[in-house]
């Protein structure tokens, strides 16, 4: 997504040859115009599959997941994040472990508003080692629905997990796919020479 | 706003006199064209204010927010929720104590998405207390930036949050008015009777 890259490469800052921070217009602060066109590029890339639910994570997937139910007239659900759940028969839950910020939470879901008729769009803002994404995964999965597949706006595509979520016979859709961070340069997989190969 | 009103009473849980549960469509699950409507309604009753950003607070607040600013063309920040905060330079926070849940967060905005020159309107998914909504003012003002109001989906107005917002000199727009959750009904405050008296 030309539109998105741009946006990276004009406001995103690397921080590492592994952090690239892009709480100018997606994280912190959000520009609901980008949000809008995200929201309609997830909902053109599958707009054949069915879907009935888009699940995501707070707090930075839920703008560009509105966005998206909007186009696809469907309900959004955001998982919560907790350091530790008290037992709880109502919800669905994962642990996730986040390697950025060395921490693992409970991430959980109420069990109503999903069942085994729904067929679910996960979305995030990143994707890098694919654990956020799992813990979604297994918890639309306890619930008996199916995955339609995995939106993702930005993907550290030199880390695992897109391979991973692959792997695992998932359809992964990223808006856009960083290549590398090294010399504090942003750089896109080219997607053209790609699709040659 | 009545389609709101009617999304309460029909979908709206009362779990006790001061507890309403909206956790199908704004907390929890999202209905993105319910967000989109009031995003314009928050936009219509703003219109006059020259609002140049949004402030919010994760994760409740981000949906309708983003919506607002969508139909504002202005970006929204939301500020972060944290058990307590190393200390950092770069961040503007203030404490706030929420009584539903029984818990002390800081609340925390970047430095640099707030400037002197900015008309900030803040918006919240519920005003009870007032603790989140005063604690966003506070970090707006240490920005320096002008608070243009406050815009509330559900407020319950048998809480204090609106008369202290309101004591403090600030426009509060609430999109839906909860004058009672007694019997395990909602009652909404008369606006019409309201502008009579």
């Amino acid at each position: 997504m030309e539109l998105l890259k741009d946006r990276i490469k004009k406001d995103g800052k690397v921080l590492s040859e592994h952090v690239l921070k892009v709480d100018s217009f997606l994280n912190h602060q959000i520009d609901p115009e980008l949000m809008l066109a995200i929201g309609k590029e997830f909902a053109e890339r599958f707009a054949d599959e069915k879907i009935t639910k888009i699940v995501t994570i707070e707090s930075s997937g839920i703008a560009p997941s509105v966005m998206a139910g909007l186009y696809m007239k469907v309900p959004v659900i955001f998982a919560r994040k907790r350091k530790s759940l008290t037992l709880n028969d109502d919800l669905l839950t994962a642990t996730v472990h986040s390697f950025t910020k060395n921490e693992t939470n409970e991430i959980s879901l109420s069990k109503k508003y999903l069942s085994n008729e729904d067929r679910v769009l996960v979305i995030d803002d990143f994707l890098a080692n694919g654990q956020a994404a799992l813990g979604l995964v297994e918890i639309v999965e306890q619930a008996g629905a199916q995955i339609a597949g995995i939106g993702i706006v930005i993907e550290k595509s030199f880390q695992e997990g897109a391979q991973l979520l692959k792997e695992a016979g998932l359809r992964v859709e990223s808006l856009a796919r960083v290549a590398s961070l090294s010399n504090g340069e942003v750089s896109f997989v080219n997607e053209n020479v790609e699709e040659l190969v």
